[in-house]
């Protein structure tokens, strides 16, 4: 067992220009004063001789699982990934085709087998494998459309000889699958490639397993960005939640506003540009994810204001302006005239049914040292309460919003604060501490929620914190069962503070794989001892 | 400012593949709940238009450097790095051979504008420095041999027009003075490459500045290890502790036990070659960085047990052998007979003068059960002390390792446990619990000694924990001035639990930046925020 994971890795560790040992997670020794609350020590050779078992390297787990003992040979210059009969997509599916040829590269590598020499070998005498069928059963198959929440992802796998078939409603399932069956297909200690006979129902727990990425306090070039994508495909998440804008600079360039960026960004090269923009969106979209962009106002826009005059509140001391600025100006009209044409722009560049508008963390001290917005406060009856002016604003955004028919998440302040929500709002829970309850308060006032509090992995400490985001349990708050049905998900959030292109892979990978599963995976799917063993093969399979 | 950096942070993106904002380090904003303890928001422009100025990136900061507002420009297509006049080195010396050409690319960029077009471009009419002269001063000047403990590394650097001066005793001063050199030099808004005049008198103040990688708990590629002595340059830290045997594998391939890492690596790929290990030595020689390997015995060897028979101590459970292992097995001659063969090979392979022979964390409870070793202790009238046990075993190799005109350096146990230790035997302090009062002892007792207990960098934590190791003063514990001067240096340590080679470098870099600058600085160089600006600008240089 270990020499065969050895050889995988040397071919993994080639791809990459790296030679790894596949266990960053393993804990084997405490050695010089490390705390002293691990567990003991697991035998490297036991945990790699375990990646021969394919059942043991599967992440995250499917709700069903049967395998046989019975393996099939896989031949790489044979081997096909074909669309099944009755299927109603076909080779005009470029998603799927593209699918294919990327699934076929992981499981083989580079195709290098089919290129070697060109005498038909002949077969072995095991029984073989020969392809795999992909039926697609909805009579759209949804191939140029793009994910949805409600988009089914459940499959259908059986690997029997001589096919596999992997059936699915749409094609967002049949990509699920495809990483599936690609994680069952594993070496021997021959190189030969070989899957056990299965059977596998699948479909996720929740319909919103989302990564929030961070480019505004550090710029992430497009191939973080990219690649983080092919993590998440590789852990069926489909959300990237796409903090793309804040604070510390403006990197998406507006085509209405391009001073957004010309100004706000860190330079003129640190910026997302429309076609970047819709690299990113296509990339996403060929791996079942969707890209939900976050413009996050009234607070945490200073960099908005370098480039849109007259857009954030002056701040006063006593009489006089201070030169800083505060939140939005949430009483200008010029304000929801300049709202109103930038969300026109987001609404269209993100094909997406949600735009994320932030609402978080907004400090009413600005707004409150400025004489105009005091009168404006005085004339709306708000008296001291500033909370009522962030509801009016958030009102206001949510009304431009809608009428380009999109819906929308919200940071939890803004259900806090007592806005006046449509029914469809979607409210994320961030604040750590009670999010339990803020859970519960929110579903029963029959808003939709997705929980991140207990995954911000921006955090970090010593050891395998995986387990602890691992043993959270979502729908562990008090509430009926139609409030747990508002939960749709979850995020694991990475605030780019402390992250940038140096070290954005290794802090959020295989961390967020813990959170992958608990979205994905059956709600008993909770034993740390055969998880560490699976998210162990997992990571040395993304290397 | 701001454009300005943002073009050289382009050039060295455009090196590595990667786009980076300079200021991982900048805490710019404490969203969503991150620890109140942080300081306030530093505005990114403010930052990174310092980077301007040539004294806030010097890293680490010089004993003596005085700057005058005058700047000389540089024209990459005339400056020429060079032996001065009087210099004992010439163009035979290899070593400063190699690092003119090495700091020529840190410079200007791998030599682009030199090949851009052949007609000589004239004088900008700005004051010109057009070369380096660098002059070794003593007779010997150490172009072929090893850095040593005692090596001079004190180096002094003029720049005036139309030459600057780099006078040092030996290479290895020339090598320090040469990175702070090209410190020195920056662009400016236009491109244009500057240098202020200036004056340098410098010299570390700790002679053992040391970073430790361990190799066996997870292997690192050699590209890894290279990669970290470039970083170590950078940073003038000038000792590689190479962690590179433990329990968990033994990728050093021995030329008289070959077997040793054949059963005890990863894998038969997962090994350091003699041709690898000559490689980093002599790619750590051109740097000045001495490569003091670990062999750490008694305890931490179950990898060795694989490969070498009767190497360790059978435990027992009652009167049967429970088929585990312990620590070395102290009694046998044979064990001795081994160690005798295999440190001969390692002082020869290896040329620092000394060899780090471990002896940290001796579990006694195997040779506490094994009847022989208890029919042994009773022999040698050690009661139940099994702190004599292994103060024998440790004496023993230590009379070997001298034998062939080796030093050693040991974990401080070796010291606790009341070892007759010879003199010269350098001490290393590790754990956390007291280690001033640790210090004290050791050098209270005549020992050399070297820190290394506050900077444990596998430890993390969120956010900037640089500022808790620049701000130790290793000096700071209870003893006479002669005890001080028994204290030669301290280490970064960063053990390999949860380290390889995805997450090496950003773990390791800048973070262990602080303690370089700690063991070179003078002991006043304490103001945070004035490291801050530096160290900030020093990581941008660094990527």
């Amino acid at each position: 067992g270990r020499r065969a994971m050895g050889r995988a890795m040397g071919l993994a560790g080639l791809l990459l220009g790296l030679f790894l040992v596949p266990a960053v997670l393993v804990s084997t020794s405490l050695r010089h004063g490390a705390p002293q609350t691990e567990p003991p020590p697991v035998p490297a050779e036991l945990e790699l001789a375990s990646g021969a078992v394919p059942e043991d390297s599967v992440w995250p787990l499917p709700q069903r699982l049967r395998t046989s003992p019975r393996q099939l040979q896989l031949a790489p210059s044979r081997f096909q990934l074909v669309h099944g009969a009755g299927s109603s997509a076909g080779p005009a599916c470029g998603l799927l085709e593209d699918a294919f040829r990327r699934y076929y590269e992981y499981m083989f590598g580079q195709s290098r087998r089919r290129q070697r020499g060109h005498r038909p070998q002949g077969r072995r005498g095991g029984p073989e494998l020969s392809q795999l069928e992909v039926v697609i059963e909805s009579r759209e198959p949804a191939c140029h459309s793009h994910p949805r929440l409600g988009s089914s992802e459940a499959y259908h796998l059986t690997v029997t000889e001589p096919v596999a078939i992997l059936k699915a409603d749409e094609v967002w399932g049949a990509l699920r699958g495809l990483e599936t069956f690609s994680q069952l297909v594993h070496e021997d200690d021959y190189g030969s490639f070989l899957v056990n006979e299965s059977e596998i129902d699948d479909f996720p727990r929740f319909a919103h397993r989302g990564i929030l990425l961070d480019t505004s306090r550090h710029y992430l070039p497009l191939k973080s960005i990219l690649t983080n994508l092919d993590a998440m495909a590789f852990n069926k998440f489909n959300v990237l939640h796409w903090h793309i804008v804040d604070d510390q600079s403006f990197p998406y360039q507006s085509i209405y506003f391009p001073e957004l960026s010309d100004k706000g960004a860190y330079s003129y090269n640190h910026i997302y540009t429309p076609a970047d923009v819709q690299l990113v969106i296509e990339y996403a979209r060929l791996r079942g994810i969707r890209v939900i962009p976050e413009f996050d106002t009234p607070g945490h826009t200073q960099s908005w204001g370098k480039g849109q005059k007259d857009l954030l509140t002056p701040c006063y001391n006593g009489e006089q302006p201070t030169g800083s600025f505060g939140p939005v100006n949430p009483i200008l009209n010029t304000t929801y005239d300049f709202m109103t044409k930038f969300f026109k722009e987001i609404s269209s560049v993100f094909p997406d049914a949600y735009i994320h508008l932030g609402g978080d963390e907004v400090n009413f001290d600005c707004w409150r040292s400025n004489p105009e917005v005091k009168e404006f406060m005085k004339k709306q009856g708000f008296g001291n309460d500033y909370a009522k002016l962030e509801s009016y604003y958030i009102q206001k955004i949510l009304d431009i919003v809608s009428s380009y028919n999109k819906g929308y998440i919200v940071w939890q302040e803004v259900f806090d604060n007592k806005a006046q929500l449509k029914p469809d709002t979607v409210v994320q829970v961030w604040m750590q501490n009670n999010y339990a309850h803020e859970l519960s308060s929110v579903t029963e006032a029959g808003f939709t929620a997705i929980l991140a509090a207990p995954w911000y992995l921006d955090y970090i400490s010593y050891g395998q914190d995986w387990k602890k985001y691992y043993s959270i349990e979502p729908l562990n708050f008090p509430g009926s069962e139609k409030q747990k049905k508002l939960l749709i998900g979850g995020e694991a959030c990475l605030w780019g503070e402390f992250v940038d292109a140096t070290n954005l892979t290794p802090r959020l990978w295989p961390r967020s794989s813990a959170v992958g599963e608990r979205l994905w995976s059956s709600r008993n799917v909770t034993d740390l001892h055969d998880a560490y063993k699976r998210l162990t093969n997992h990571r040395c399979r993304m290397l």
